[in-house]
């Protein structure tokens, strides 16, 4: 099992992930991708931040805490970024993205 | 919304990489970590699988199909070497590679 | 020492991953990013893809092979999408790209 | 072009990334695998910051500086663990992660 203290976190950056994955293809299909810019920068960094620290706190590293703590940094600036846009696969990032930065600083304090 | 196609296998594929990384992270811990080494290796690179995988299927990538093959026969190898230890952290990950086998095959055989 | 075959197919590999970050990161800042969208998406695949066929040769994995074919049909398209644009960046990952297209389809043949 | 700044921590990430997935499957083959259990362990969280490092370098992240930072504390632990076994793979493994600790904090610094 993995620990409690990580289970609920790993749930939000996987979905955030994801989401963010999702969001920054989608982004580059709409018609103006170019005013997208930033909200797929984001997400990228976003994204790859969450799958890391998913994959630390599988692992119970002691770098765990340390990657939330960023993790939530890049989550927050996603969110921003995110929920000015209508597009329904910015409004669902932008709330996962709310999510997990609840969750990994949540995480980063406990260490 | 990801592609109602893809939500159940990016379920299993992330599911499926935390219970690999967390499995061979407890296999490390084992007092006889040697015996672990081959259940240790198919974790990694069913974990690393399953990431790209959930990946590419967010993104709706042109590959993603593909890489499901190959996941599924990750997945099917780690399978196959974690159900042999009677650890918890073994024995479910080879629940969640069967899982795993199941929704990627199905991936791959409707590209 | 990592396998001899592998050597110069990790560092192509390496090399294309960085260039194709660095060319959808760059896109992104381009005045006309819009235009751009295909770049950025087979770059953002090439780019992952990339960085798994390094991380299984130089483990020795089983499935180094066959990702290296994957890794090719990705570097092909990546190749396709920049070598239409007159950006630096876009050209420099062009090259990149059709370099670890013949080292992956290489590796894919000794399979 | 990638930023001049970045352009040797780049390649030390990613050379360190290698050495480490590298010794990490050869510590696995070794006669007494549950001997290098912490040098495993390290190996993994090594590589995953170095490759994370790396891509977020290549992007010109806001949060390169960051993650240079963890990057080199991973290293360290990685260096120090690997430097501790007569193995080809662990002395290469070493040296390779004590180049990137210089590299990481100088980053980390001129953040």
């Amino acid at each position: 099992m993995i620990r409690d203290r990580y289970a609920s976190c790993i749930q939000a950056c996987n979905a955030c992930a994801i989401a963010c994955e999702h969001c920054a293809a989608s982004c580059l299909r709409e018609e103006h991708a170019g005013h997208m810019a930033l909200c797929i920068r984001t997400d990228r960094d976003c994204a790859d931040l969450c799958r890391l620290a998913a994959l630390l706190m599988a692992r119970d590293s002691p770098l765990a805490d340390e990657i939330c703590r960023l993790c939530a940094i890049a989550c927050q600036a996603c969110a921003e970024a995110c929920a000015k846009h209508d597009h329904d696969h910015c409004q669902e990032c932008a709330q996962a993205c709310q999510r997990c930065v609840v969750e990994c600083e949540a995480m980063a304090k406990a260490a």
